[in-house]
């Protein structure tokens, strides 16, 4: 199975298909949790077929709280596209209405000021009203429709980094080069499966057993990253790609929300010697920690994302952990071997 | 207000004397937790008011889970008290019953083999039938009229170490030396209001800032025990207290579920320097580590205790942390100024 056949943004396992069944959607028969396939995938290109390549004419939706949607925004500031491709964003708490959806709470009037939207969903809607998934974020809006034309959040940074080079801005990293292409891919399938969407499966889980699986998985993957990171300040040397971005979004949320929120418990981020300095050299890396609300993933985990239904009747929000602890030295740099490719730092 | 006006025992806040209301009645108006205070509190000694000081005559129920028994049951063996006093044990998992309590569901039959009775309620009602209290653990039940006696937590242990002398093990320790009393007592008020009774004010908060002010008040006490600890052994020198154990049962529970159920997520205990490696010192010695059961203690706060009423929903037990960490070195000796004073180590 690849990460194509299953992706994804974030999610609660879907009910709004079958109210009355006390089983959501995507969890399966074992207990375990499978995500939902993306609807809309059209590649962006220069073919007709595909989704032009145009600046001005897409908006692109996201939660801070959401990692599969945080990925796409870090790596659209790391290379300038913020002036090609304009950004609205959704309230970390889900709205209280009966179905899953986002909205626009934190923007004037309640609604988004470019596509006059209240839910992510009416976007989907306007593509496909027969649209019966989660609305998701990311989710790429064409505004000349205000239709959702692309949420493969999967594929959506490598469209940044390869077809929008022409609005890339000067001297932007090559975060995803050719010759690494291959192994970046099969690396970024393993960081899918049993990181990124492994605390999920941990969070979601419906049996004890689905749970422990992907609890082991997720920290036998974690201790084998933290040796790889021993020997190299990024995951392929000296220079941040597109799996950087894509392991620090579930690295930068470990300790203030999966760790309680998902049950992801054998260790927090920050007593992993190499994990922790890398996650912080990431942090304080332009496009990381400018893109990183501490307050909103909080929020969402702990008070909107419902694994207990009743979680929600006391709306106390955790205290901790200290977040200022990201902004403390790393020392990294030592790990470079030669002078360093791209000089991101701000 | 001093722990005598507010004594406790495990608790989930009442709500069994109105079933009626949303808010517990063991939560004030500002959203801050307010135990119920002791119903039976006659002090064992030798005048005729007093309880009987007599071997055999009484059973002390108790729950692997509950800290508030826990203490007892450490003095009980630190002292060679198993001989003269017999120990029942309910469930960690709470009855799904309508009320409040606490059941015998380990033992055969799922009765107390001694007492014959399902629920600690039962001893309650014995002694008082119009009882409307949470019955809870420790309770000491005399076995001549099977009535709940004494389940004042706060003092039972002061009772063990000085009363109850004439039934200690040859060679036992002196928790609760003459000449430290007054310190000890003033140590143990500030552990319980702020540390034992401190992680559960985080945890029943029913509002932002009563969670938020002790949060705050728990981890400036476990800075200033870190502190204190750095110099000595234990919390009056080379030597075990009455205030070490009091520490500890609340030390133990932290990592594997106060950090999360209780929301007390600034540190975790093995992220202290001392008050880490003192918990494990006091762990591997005789009476501490022996009547720590870290499954129970999970099964209880994870899935029975209910902050959350939907919690109990999902039955997922976290797998971490590691409790096999406790039994690694600790070096505190080092600390030690002078011979010590009470050879515990088993």
């Amino acid at each position: 199975m690849t990460e194509k056949d299953q992706t994804i943004s974030c999610a609660i396992p879907n009910e709004s298909s079958n109210h009355s069944s006390k089983k959501p959607a995507e969890i399966k028969a074992d207990g375990s949790f499978n995500r939902q396939t993306n609807r809309f995938t059209t590649p962006f290109g220069n073919n007709p077929d595909e989704l032009p390549v145009a600046a001005g004419r897409f908006r692109l939706l996201w939660s801070d709280a959401c990692p599969w949607a945080h990925r796409s925004v870090i790596v659209r500031k790391i290379l300038g596209l913020e002036y090609a491709i304009s950004l609205g964003k959704v309230s970390p708490m889900r709205p209280r209405i009966e179905r899953v959806d986002w909205e626009f709470s934190l923007d004037e009037h309640g609604v988004d000021p470019v596509l006059g939207v209240q839910y992510v969903s009416e976007v989907y809607k306007n593509a496909d009203p027969d649209y019966t998934g989660r609305p998701t974020v990311p989710v790429m809006v064409d505004l000349e429709t205000k239709k959702a034309v692309n949420n493969d959040y999967f594929k959506l940074t490598n469209y940044f980094e390869t077809v929008w080079a022409p609005f890339h801005k000067e001297n932007a990293p090559d975060l995803y080069p050719s010759d690494l292409r291959a192994e970046i891919d099969a690396l970024n399938e393993v960081i899918f499966h049993d990181v990124n969407n492994g605390v999920y499966k941990c969070g979601f889980a419906r049996s004890q057993e689905a749970y422990e699986q992907a609890y082991d998985t997720l920290f036998a993957r974690l201790d084998e990253l933290e040796e790889r990171l021993s020997k190299s300040r990024f995951l392929f040397g000296d220079f941040i790609t597109d799996s950087d971005v894509r392991l620090y979004t579930t690295l930068v949320r470990f300790d203030a929300a999966y760790y309680s929120a998902f049950r992801t418990n054998r260790n927090l981020i920050r007593e992993f010697t190499n994990l922790w300095e890398y996650a912080r050299d990431l942090y304080q890396t332009v496009g990381f920690g400018e893109t990183t609300d501490f307050d909103a993933i909080k929020r969402h985990y702990h008070l909107s994302i419902t694994i207990d239904p009743g979680k929600g009747e006391v709306n106390i929000l955790p205290k901790g952990p200290d977040t200022s602890l990201w902004h403390t030295e790393h020392n990294r740099e030592e790990l470079n071997n030669k002078k360093e490719k791209f000089l991101l730092k701000g």
